[in-house]
């Protein structure tokens, strides 16, 4: 087999990033880590996706691949010895696709603002508002958490590794700390959504989940640099 | 093999819609088209798809299956009988879901604007920057073409069957045609998009593309009823 060069432009904290992180780690594939810098885009990462100019880019040998959800499907579909990512049934793919896709939209439908709103005169009407459609959509991803729990597409402690499902949601957990902190906006607790709790707590004892995660003082810090708060 | 039961709740003017009925048909599927109206969602509609209570949703049996490209990635892996809706190759599944995933984001961003103007006061300016937006959607829209071309992830003339790009895009030309005569945007010609212009020509020579897309004027009444335009 010949050698492969695998790259991948991301940022520390990008949930999108480190998703593609955490498949990369899953299937035990060696990778070279190129951080980028959103103020000064590099070269390589504008040419290599000149459509969004955003990371992260996987880049197999030469091709560069883009889109955190389509990155992972390549991965999976490109080195497909186990651990498969992806489960196998077509209505378990259908599940997993359709509530990252969810998950991702909702996400930032719902953060947007809220993080827009961070240096405005009114800013606890909008966090109030965030507030209520955040538990909202904490309320609707219970319900796919029950159906995957059930249908054992997501992570339980002693499974032996974690799924497609569980690597686009994971680098969500380090936001929501930080997010907790600087507006807030709290998840409902284990009354309202058991299941999404639970698959938290589970994710959180994975060790490579652990390895990955950046430190929730330090998304902080750079939420707040990022949008300008004091 | 037992008896399935497919039923496609839809809209005749959603694209969304329309590529799921092309990629039953290219499957030779035989399904129940049930048709909504969104004025006056069914109740089977909302208790299918509560997340979104949005057309198309696929009912495979009993169990609802929602958001269309997810749902023809479901059709292809549910019946996996030739022809293939996805290529083979992971970077030619790659490429058809970057692309499908690109146009579907890119047009309701440069779009949304522009339907919500039917009734301002300023629409002319409002419909020039669409008519901006849209040209340089399509010049990005042709660099995909001219790579999908090359590795025969799009139709051509010829060729026996619609893929998952062709099932995707297709429905777009009659709204091309529609949004051309209510707001003057207009795909750059074939000196700028010769891939993008060869495709779409190559599609209307379809008779299943044919059979299955409406009519651009009853599509242009449509939409003036949808947004109030006289």
């Amino acid at each position: 087999m010949k050698k492969e060069l695998v790259r991948l432009l991301s940022l520390w904290a990008s949930p999108y990033g480190l998703r593609v992180q955490l498949a990369l780690k899953a299937k035990g594939i060696e990778y070279q880590y190129i951080a980028e810098d959103n103020k000064n885009k590099s070269e390589l990462l504008l040419s290599s996706n000149p459509v969004y100019k955003k990371v992260p880019v996987l880049i197999h040998n030469e091709t560069p691949i883009c889109e955190s959800l389509i990155i992972i499907e390549y991965i999976d579909e490109t080195w497909p010895a186990p651990p498969p990512l992806l489960p196998s049934h077509p209505y378990d793919r259908y599940l997993v696709r359709f509530w990252s896709n969810f998950i991702d939209q909702k996400l930032i439908e719902v953060m947007g603002p809220v993080f827009s709103g961070i240096t405005a005169e009114n800013k606890s009407v909008v966090w109030k508002k965030g507030q209520d459609e955040f538990a909202q959509m904490a309320i609707t991803i219970e319900r796919g958490a029950a159906e995957m729990e059930l249908r054992g597409l997501i992570y339980v402690e002693g499974k032996t590794c974690l799924g497609y499902m569980d690597l686009c949601f994971a680098p969500y957990v380090a936001l929501f700390g930080a997010v907790e902190e600087l507006f807030g906006l709290k998840l409902p607790g284990s009354e309202k959504c058991p299941k999404l709790q639970k698959w938290i707590q589970n994710l959180l004892t994975n060790e490579e989940v652990k390895l990955t995660l950046p430190d929730v003082d330090k998304i902080v810090k750079h939420i707040k640099e990022a949008f300008g708060a004091e």
